[in-house]
């Protein structure tokens, strides 16, 4: 089985296959400007590798792995207007650059060409990839709309596992689908495509408890990020969310207090909270929690070890395991 | 075959079977709080006589008419968000009652399961059937960019010609496809596909300019609409962009300086001067053209005269045929 970065290469000729007209010059300049700038494509890749994990990749895997990345795009356009995002991949926004109706346009297209894609594959497994696709993006939507609400909610009112809820919708269902769909392709069998989803949605779990943790513990000489961002945010993190659970009533009002500071002082005094209450160590064993299950999921699957390694290795790059 | 409102009543028991989950209950509340008004529903039934028209009605026709109303549901979302409507159906639109995030979600909601509706039809007529709706999504989106893209335009670098194919992309295609993919369903074969698909559109084109023309020279006592709210707007109707090709450069800065004026004022010369112009004429004129082609291509299927009589009745109640 090929590497990440392998299959990667051949997908990438693959992306620009998928044509799009010309007019209105708006509303497809857009969506160009959007597709052009690269992102990661784990999503689509993660697809592929999933279908030659099983068998050599079919070229109905493309299919998929396109409506994989389109539906990526679409949410990531569409969330951007909601949550007045300035920045995309180093770039401005969609939104920004070409007005928020254009943008809502440019979202609605790449989740129309999501599916006419899947409707190329064959009809063997076109209803079963369909449905779960339609399943999968039904989540990320309510994933969004729960974020809203968050947003909204005392900190107080709000638990861990609500966290947990939302981000799986948000983010993780999307990991797993990819990786089950593409299963499908290699047709693998039921029980197979559900290890395969595990693995895919575990390691969504794990990375964005991760995501947290690195803001607030990262090494930027690691990440290349600044640490504290969320905490200048006062964003509902994994992190603030434990912290309040853990607190007692003079620590909650503590924290309270920090999260009114300006700046350099919020972050030092906040993160100076969380390990108080050894929220650090908690983030540590949570996403050990989350991997171990996307490996135990692997380990599942009954095929040679060796053909899983790339996988692994994968999943090893996506997250700093601590084991 | 059943008359409109024949069909209507047994639609309706179908699309309250659409089922949505509860939470968030922001997110379904939305949607559920929109697709209870009451809409005229012309389009899926449209779908549904369409059917009958050929064949008794097959259990995907209701499929596929629930995918139209989904999809026309969505569409409506959308551009109320676009367009800063604040009433719809005599309601409050939903992104003034849920705001405009939820509102993007919500449309993207109904998207999505148009496309649940079109996964649970026979595999013999699926794949066009959704490579059709598909195609017809696409123009839809692009009609209302053009509309985004007119408003932003001066009046005079505006040809009637481009609001034809800006109101057949936004509004038309709809109807031509809602009428095609239930004659599909009906088994009718490609001949006789084009021609309903021909009716349909021609049916939304004809409506379209009589709307903009009630507009102007309707009897409030038979439309119920107040005269001149276009005009109030200065909306880029067929009569204005007409207006503009017709008129010389004297008639061309009249009209400019009319546009200017305030309300009654503003309503009463525009309309003097669609007078002098004769645009009322070549509006009335419009319309019967695009009726014409519209009973013609009904006119044009191979099967009996009595079985299309429902269809032609439906059409003149859309339409004050003038002829």
């Amino acid at each position: 089985m090929r590497s990440f970065s392998e299959i990667f290469e051949s997908y990438q000729t693959q992306t620009d296959s998928i044509i799009f007209p010309v007019q209105p010059e708006n509303l497809y300049g857009s969506i160009t400007y959007f597709l052009r700038s690269p992102g990661k494509k784990i999503r689509p890749v993660l697809c592929l590798m999933s279908n030659e994990l099983f068998k050599e990749v079919h070229a109905d895997a493309y299919h998929v792995a396109n409506a994989v990345e389109l539906f990526h795009n679409f949410s990531l356009v569409h969330d951007d207007i909601m949550d007045h995002s300035v920045l995309r991949r180093g770039r401005p926004t969609l939104h920004l650059k070409y007005g928020e109706n254009t943008a809502i346009l440019a979202g609605d297209i790449l989740l129309i060409h999501a599916y006419m894609q899947l409707n190329k594959i064959n009809i063997s497994y076109r209803e079963q990839i369909t449905h779960l696709f339609s399943e999968m993006a039904c989540r990320i939507c309510e994933g969004q709309q729960m974020d809203i609400d968050f947003e909204k909610r005392e900190i107080e009112t709000l638990k861990y596992t609500d966290y947990l809820r939302m981000i799986t919708f948000k983010t993780s269902v999307l990991l797993g689908t990819a990786a089950q769909i593409g299963a499908i392709i290699g047709l693998a069998n039921p029980q197979q495509q559900n290890n395969i989803y595990d693995f895919g949605e575990n390691i969504g779990i794990a990375f964005q408890i991760q995501d947290d943790f690195l803001d607030a513990f990262g090494d930027v000489s690691i990440t290349g990020k600044q640490v504290g961002s969320d905490i200048l945010e006062n964003k509902k993190t994994a992190l603030l969310l434990k912290a309040f659970e853990l607190a007692d009533p003079l620590q909650k009002m503590e924290l309270k207090a920090a999260m009114l500071l300006i700046g350099e002082e919020r972050i030092h005094t906040v993160i100076g909270l969380y390990k108080n209450l050894k929220v650090d160590e908690w983030a540590s064993t949570a996403i050990l929690h989350y991997t171990e299950i996307a490996f135990k999921s692997l380990d599942l699957i009954d095929i040679p070890v060796y053909k899983k390694e790339k996988l692994a290795e994968l999943a090893n790059s996506l997250l700093v395991r601590q084991s």
